[in-house]
């Protein structure tokens, strides 16, 4: 028998699955780009899920589906009173998604279970590979909801009656309608032994600096706000400048002043302006009024409130200004999260031993992982992403650096969950 | 008989057709007001036509449809050779618009007729009242499109095969669909006797100064462009702000760039950003891309250029700046427009005859009879709008004002159609 610290995944095998599932709200690009369009509970969400699914009956796992539409698939260990290792990630993406984002951490998580099987070797502790509901949060927001209720940070009959960003429709309705609307109660009754979660970094600075394996300290505080400005619509052509009140000019002031704030503050400071929604968003038109989000993050919980406040007073002087009103509602808040000390440095000598450059990081992106650091130790495993790209079609992390994370996340599950 | 000069419009009965046609596409807004979404070769177009069509029918005018799907309606005149005097505007209207924008000119040109058929007054040459196709522009651009087409400014063509803006429908089957693909040549054969067209100011000048007719001497110069913004979408958390090609950005200058250049030349000169389209639209997603419209507008060709000039550089910098791509496209462009002498005279001393307050002033909105003062002598009649609105469901006229205008139109067009 092999010894377990020699055992490697078959990365074909893990790419195979990347590729199938990525075959699901493909996106083609007109430059060879495959990416991937599965929003959170739509038909096509549901297809990723019934394939992932199938994966776990295939392996023998007991699956479970709860109340917000996780999944976890189980291999059992020889303790029955043992809680669990989990790994896991998510599968819905944003609308021009690439197809490692999410994907990597729960096919990675399967691979490392098929690995044990194929090799016959036996653990202590169950091993189980998870997805989350509605990670991205591109329509159900806040993101990462499916973990946070997982978790106990948000009551499962708010989650519920969460409503759609682009129609309007009703979270447990979509929930229900794709068949994910499972009988396992949410919030877990259980927590983890532990977690740990292979993901692509989709940022630049592993592929800048050379480095294999990104070793995850902790993840950033996330601010997102949704303005609704509301001025006087008019006629474009015969309302002087000096009488408007055109939420239009505002929201411009507020996207040029997030751009100056974050290059004030420097450090991990990111403000973002992704979406903008004009009414009634005709050419000669002055606009009644217009919703946009600012997405604020920064690794210094102290920092990250100085943006809000900075934030806040430029929306509040803008709608003085113009004679406008600003509506300001908060749509996701998190404070940084600094994982666990004893996981993140079990992920750092794990991808030593096995050969591969390591840096140690926080994630500028918000993951599952932030949740379940709230109930277990935690850490992350980034593997590079090429030209930093993610949220995007071009999206792509090379077979060799998918193949090293999926060791390390072995290796590491391994030395947590006990080989007997 | 009464005698001509003394001829007055049924002010009544003028209102309460304005009031039916603005059931057509009714927008009711929370505070009792009464707009209308009648964009142009909808069903809500279809029916409002229908509805004016039905009433010339029944004031037994001879109706023709032309092939760009211009309705115009002709009371004979005791010379069977002689051309028409013209009354027109439009029936389409903005997603949010009033009930009175188009609308008047068009049902006061009709009361004009009726009340000369009431009369039994005779006019040598023949009296018409037109509506034109999609004046607005807000589903097919140019605007004036229908009235372009009709004096030879636009081949019928390439009329025929634009598309709409929101679902890139053909405006040729939007036509035919709505029933008014009609049969007569356009451009017309012949070009009327003299153009007046009655229409609300759109503005805050007549009721600011008290003033009750405005003699509209000319039409701003109109430039319409979009810009097409492309840059790299990227995930909001990980990409560091050094390193953003953000199409978002770039807008946002120049949406506050257009403001500062319009404060900057001060005059006539207006500048509106009323359409933004952000692709993918999402709250952590960097765009992708930007499409974005920008509408200025002056009096004087020399100042709307440098104005444009001003524009181009500022998209030039901003694409080298930020490293995207700035794709312009002109949308429209009209060069400002002067009213035939003789006419704007005749409207003024018309409407002191009759006891109104005047004031001479330019149009800032763009109006069909721009497109008629090339092929014949035109000038405009102006009534004050509540509050400067226009292009709002809460566009108002007050109904002695709207009397007042159309008495100003009866008189000019029975000085130019000579009573018999």
């Amino acid at each position: 028998m092999t010894d377990p610290l020699d055992l490697r995944v078959d990365a074909e095998r893990l790419w195979a699955r990347l590729e199938a599932l990525g075959e699901i709200g493909a996106v083609h690009g007109p430059h060879g780009e495959r990416g991937n369009a599965r929003l959170a509970l739509t038909d096509a969400d549901r297809d990723g899920r019934d394939l992932v699914v199938g994966w776990m009956r295939d392996l023998g796992l007991s699956i479970t589906i709860d109340a917000i539409g996780n999944v976890v698939g189980t291999r059992a260990g020889t303790d029955p009173d043992a809680a669990a290792v989990m790994m896991g990630s998510h599968i819905d993406t944003v609308r021009t998604g690439g197809r490692f984002d999410g994907n990597l951490g729960v096919l990675a998580g399967l691979e490392v279970i098929e690995t044990l099987e194929q090799h016959g070797v036996a653990t202590r502790r169950p091993v189980s590979v998870a997805f989350f509901t509605d990670e991205e949060g591109a329509r159900f927001q806040p993101d990462m909801l499916g973990s946070l209720v997982y978790v106990g940070g948000m009551a499962l009959e708010d989650a519920l009656d969460v409503h759609a960003a682009d129609d309007g429709t009703r979270l447990a309705d979509e929930l229900t309608r794709i068949g994910y609307a499972g009988a396992t109660p949410c919030p877990a009754a259980h927590a983890p032994h532990a977690y740990v979660e292979l993901h692509i970094e989709q940022g630049p600075v592993l592929e800048d600096e050379g480095i294999v394996i990104g070793v995850v300290t902790g993840v950033q505080g996330i601010s997102w706000t949704e303005l609704k400005i509301t001025g006087q619509s008019a006629h474009a052509g015969t309302t002087p400048m000096r009488l408007r009140r055109d939420p239009g000019y505002v929201a411009a002031e507020v996207v040029t002043g997030m751009r100056a704030l974050a290059n004030a503050m420097g450090g991990t400071q990111v403000a973002t302006v992704g979406l903008v929604r004009f009414e009634p968003n005709l050419v000669n038109v002055v606009p009644a009024s217009v919703t946009m989000t600012v997405d604020l993050r920064n690794t210094d919980e102290v920092l990250l409130r100085q943006a809000e406040s900075v934030f806040g007073e430029l929306c509040q002087r803008l709608a003085a200004d113009e004679g406008v009103t600003v509506e300001r509602r908060t749509l996701a808040r998190f404070e940084p999260v600094e994982f666990h000390q004893e996981m993140i440095s079990l992920v750092e000598t794990t991808a030593q031993r096995l050969g591969h450059t390591t840096r140690r990081m926080p994630s500028g992106a918000g993951h599952d992982a932030q949740m379940l650091a709230r109930v277990c130790p935690t850490s992350m495993v980034f593997v590079p992403s090429v030209g930093g790209l993610s949220h995007n079609i071009a999206e792509h992390t090379h077979p060799e650096h998918v193949a090293a994370g999926a060791d390390v996340l072995l290796q590491v599950v391994l030395a947590r969950a006990d080989t007997v």
